[in-house]
């Protein structure tokens, strides 16, 4: 037979397809990615960048369950920040400027080393079922290639259209061509479709900015890997500045130039944008009153000059996005590589998948990534390693694995999009995990590394390094939680930090809940407990962890406390009566929407959409009352 | 005003664009280069390799004259070979295999490093004119953009279209999309346009390939840089192996039953291929004797599976291809990445084009590369390197740089082009050189440098390097030409090597002029001789360059002689009487032509097309006599 019969194939070799496809076949399944460029995996389509706020916690889960973004996005890196850190851990974020070629050549390197795992450049146009049941794909080429599970990750391609001012064209992303069938085929077969779009900003030619004129930033001295397996950052004492630049009244003014031959504006878009990534004319038009918006201007790798505007997405005419350039201060005499764009695409309302990525219309057939109407590259990455996850265990006759909302932003993710669905493109943010304070970037491998280990995706070294880091951690809290800090080997401390001294002694978990205090900072002060912490660990993550979980251990025990309730509550009827205008802290649109429905229960509650599920923590703490 | 005039716009980044834009830009031009994706710069579309017998030639010439070319296949190569080492001199070509991603980024990072050239991702959908002249571009995102002279380098892109066994669709090479609008616009402004045809192997997993049955191939353990300026290739003990397969007649078999599938033969595919490049349908089926055809199993780059058999081009039925390459010894088992394709695209019949690469009918556009008729990497660099120049030097009040058939492949390529146009794509060979004694690899930088010093190419360190090597050159010449060799200091080795002994001193260039026996070889033996020649240079490539000279005076000086003999003879007239049936030597070809038109002057004979310049060489001797 010409082809033979794959366990798995996989369409598309973008965010969410690297990751099905490495999933899949780590996990021991014949594995076939098909992608229409096999030079371009996992190019990033818009700004060279991986994690960010609550994305950064997307890209830890990835790592923690065995994925691949989190090691390239180190290993590819040119500047590293974590984000947030002034505040709680639960905020912390982790973030990396990429170098778009090199993050896009390590995705394929991975991927090469997976034996099971073969590539094809094609374009996949139609699916070949059988009762009910996926069973392959027809190729552009001809091919018929059976395999057991399919799953789709065609990002923004299907019947793709893009847009500049007042032109529009057929196109997947700039440069590349739409993928034409797959729409069509999947309405025959009983699917609905929706349409979306997306936004890119000008890439501009660094040797024409005046960066004189802008503000600095760095990366951070010490940047925190993203996968638990990068000992350290290469290069990191050479990492790429970026800058932040800031429009102005003026750039506000040629930018309404431009409206009436605006897509957005002219009817000629009608799909719905990221509300969350606005282009810079909604924002312009949205926030009347701004006479400023933030741009960070990115550099797109090590050796190029090619710069990306982060916060300029625009499909407004050509001229106008250059005259508006042209004005923003230090971008006088920019000149433009590529001019921004929106794009117009087919997605599939996600209702019509299980939380296990399956669809419900067909069997072994799965989606995953922007075809479920997300955007973002973690969100993609964390949809695709979930579907090559449970696809590769279908096919073992093995249960599927879901993972919960208290579990993982992953869990939050697949969660919402089954059964909330999305009229808009949907990516992920700290606001939508109603437990974040358990779903830290710091602790996703204690969450989800022994769910990896059990399902054989983590390596033999994760685990490794894993019981080593556990152990180390238990081990750490028990000769801490026992020991005494003196009065006299602190104060001093205490006193230069401005905090009241310690009267007796206490135990050292006591001391560590006080802000602003670190345990490191206790070091220097007691030889002993020094020595005692270096007796079991050496690894600043473990005694970084240690810390977190002694400093918020308060809120960590009640938050488990929610979850339990929640999910013994699921039942729990809400009275007839209630007034939810009375409920101060639920969001507005939660409101609404809970009086438009009156739910009977608090579970019927959570599955509206547009309720989130901190309206439904505020519904529960006020129902208890 | 939005864009700038420009002096030049180059469209396209392949591998003509990529010449052409670095050439106009160092020359201080202020250039655009306009291509549809800018992270597929200097694709190779095909075999990813560069130079090979004539094809290295024209690299070296390249880089004498101050391309790109010659050290970018330097710093991407995985393996480098110089082919034909034991025929003579003329006959030495480098090649390299290199690392496609590789060779791609650090063309990129070449054209970054121009000042004056800037870069844009779009596609040119029509021309600009004014009164019989071109003065801009018109691009799909709606802009003009206004530039003094424009450089079309499309490839295979326009119009091109994808044939696979029965199938076909649009593209400009597989995954990527064509080109439309440009044919259409030069059509309505009198150009003629044309439709040729290419093809390429299928690209296979090297997991699957069991290479214990093939050959093995190594590179050169001192391997010889194609650029003038690299001192020495970077890891050249890390070189990759290459192997060698060989089709059988079962493998014919297969492919045969493909045949009434094939758009080669059931007339679907229409325009010719490349006579020189044959599919193996074509292959099988035009020698049909051969039971067996070598396939070159050659590596992608230092971190990829993927593998390119070369010699394997096809468009047959990807069932056939996949059976017949199973049939392959040690591709049994072997899986496809990509399948071999082929693809038609439009060009513009090259009599459309003067010398400089100008056209005839719009003043300031220029053809290069594919578009011309040609194939290849390296005959489309050398058409864009001098479209880049010409470009450039227009506008610059200078005059045009021609070169001449005597002093470079680079000018028999062109003026090939102009004179004898092409209907089947053109390829370089050795063949069409009638002076390749005088173009040899070793001397293209004593050929071209001086003149790329001139129009302002050649770098500074280029021109330091050369004045150097051109001063020890003449120093050593002087030196061993007046150098006498004594019968007691080498008759040993000449005994040793099974040659006359000397009977009494002679000088050394005599000696030298004896077959097999080298310089180098007499070091050993003369103390001497060593001392003195070290004392005038250390660099081998000038040794190297100094016995060469010496070992061919003969050839090389008869073959100036031929070159200012036809110079003078172009006007020498051939009588009516002649038979050209009695001239043996005579190209089957060329007599035909020669024949059929009767021509009356030497200079007419040679603008036939279809009589190549060895013919005119064959004939002259004739009339001479
Ligand atoms: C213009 C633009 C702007 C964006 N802006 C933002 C933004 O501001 N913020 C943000 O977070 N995200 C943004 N994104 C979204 C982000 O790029 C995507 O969310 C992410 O890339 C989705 O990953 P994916 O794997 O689902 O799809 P993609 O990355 O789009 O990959 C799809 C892959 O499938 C392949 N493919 C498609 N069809 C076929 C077929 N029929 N056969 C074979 N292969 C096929 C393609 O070649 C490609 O490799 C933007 C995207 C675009 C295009
Ligand atoms: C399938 C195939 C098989 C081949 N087989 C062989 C072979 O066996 N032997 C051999 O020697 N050579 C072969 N070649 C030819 C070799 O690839 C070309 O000769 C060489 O690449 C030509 O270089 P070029 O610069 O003229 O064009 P290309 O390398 O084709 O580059 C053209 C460039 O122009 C850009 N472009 C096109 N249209 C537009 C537009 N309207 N606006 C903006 N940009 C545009 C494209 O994006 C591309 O970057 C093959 C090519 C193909 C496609």
């Amino acid at each position: 037979m010409l082809h033979p019969q794959y366990d798995v194939i996989v369409v598309g070799g973008g965010h969410a397809g690297a990751e099905a496809a490495a999933a899949s076949g780590r996990m021991g399944c014949s594995t076939l990615l098909i992608s229409l460029n096999l030079n371009a995996i996992a190019q990033m389509s818009c700004n060279p960048a991986i994690g960010g706020v609550a994305k950064g916690q997307l890209v830890r889960e990835i790592d923690a369950l065995g994925g691949i973004m989190g090691a390239v996005a180190d290993s590819s890196g040119v500047q590293f920040r974590m984000l947030n850190r002034s505040k709680g851990p639960a905020m912390w974020s982790p973030r990396a400027q990429s170098d778009r070629m090199l993050y896009a050549q390590h995705i394929r390197e991975k991927l090469e080393e997976i034996p099971t795992l073969h590539m094809r450049q094609d374009s996949v146009v139609g699916l070949l079922t059988d009762s009910g049941s996926v069973n392959g794909v027809v190729t552009q080429s001809g091919q018929h290639i059976p395999g057991k599970a399919v799953i789709l990750t065609n990002g923004t391609f299907l019947n793709g259209l893009i847009h500049i001012g007042e032109k529009n064209f057929g196109g997947g992303r700039s440069g590349e061509r739409a993928s034409v069938g797959i729409t069509e085929n999947l309405e025959q077969l009983g699917f609905e479709s929706g349409r979306l779009k997306t936004g890119t900003p000008p890439r501009l030619d660094g040797r024409t900015i005046d960066f004189e004129k802008l503000e600095i930033q760095y990366g951070d001295d010490e940047p925190t890997p993203f996968s638990y397996l990068t000992k350290s950052i290469p290069d990191k004492d050479k990492q790429l500045t970026c800058w932040i630049a800031y429009t102005t009244p003026a750039v506000h003014e040629v930018l309404k130039s431009g409206f009436d031959r605006s897509p957005m504006f002219n009817g000629r878009i009608t799909s719905t944008g990221p509300r969350y990534c606005p282009s810079i004319e909604d924002k312009i038009n949205r926030f009347a009153e701004r006479d400023r918006h933030q741009l960070f201007v990115e550099p797109e790798g090590w050796n190029t000059y090619e710069i990306y505007l982060n916060g300029f997405s625009t499909s407004l005419p050509e001229d106008t996005q250059y005259q508006a350039l042209r004005t923003i201060p230090g971008f006088e005499e920019v000149v433009m590589i590529r001019p921004g764009y929106a794009i117009e695409y087919d997605y599939f309302p996600p209702h019509q998948i299980n939380r296990s990525m399956e669809t419900k219309l067909l069997s072994s057939l799965y989606f995953a990534g922007q075809i479920n109407g997300t955007t973002g590259y973690e969100e993609a990455a964390s949809q695709g390693l979930m579907a090559g996850i449970n696809a590769a265990r279908k096919i073992q006759g093995k249960e599927e694995i879901v993972l919960k909302r208290s579990e993982a932003y992953i869990g939050v993710l697949i969660d919402d999009l089954v059964n909330k669905g999305t009229e808009e493109p949907y990516r992920m943010f700290t606001s939508r995990a109603e437990h974040r304070i358990l779903l830290r970037q710091d602790n996703a491998d204690l969450r989800l590394t022994p769910l990896s280990r059990d399902i054989g995706l983590a390596t033999e070294t994760r685990i490794n390094d894993f019981a080593r880091k556990e152990t180390e951690i238990s081990k750490l809290k028990e000769f801490l939680s026992d020991y005494s800090v003196r009065p006299e080997k602190f104060n001093l401390l205490l006193e230069h930090k401005q905090q009241a001294p310690l009267k007796q002694s206490q135990k050292l978990p006591k001391l560590i809940t006080r802000p602003h205090l670190g345990l490191n900072e206790l070091f220097d002060h007691d030889p002993e407990l020094t020595e005692g912490v270096f007796s079991i660990t050496k690894n600043p993550l473990v005694i970084e962890q240690v810390e977190i979980q002694f400093k918020y251990e308060g809120y960590i025990q009640k938050e488990h406390e929610m979850v339990r309730q929640i999910s013994e509550k699921e039942n729990m009827s809400i009275p007839e009566s209630i007034d939810y205008s009375k409920i101060q802290s639920l969001s507005s649109e939660g409101r609404q929407k809970l009086q438009k429905v009156l739910p009977e229960t608090i579970g019927q509650a959570g599955r509206i959409s547009g309720v989130s599920a901190s309206d439904i923590a505020v519904l529960m703490v006020y129902l208890n009352h």
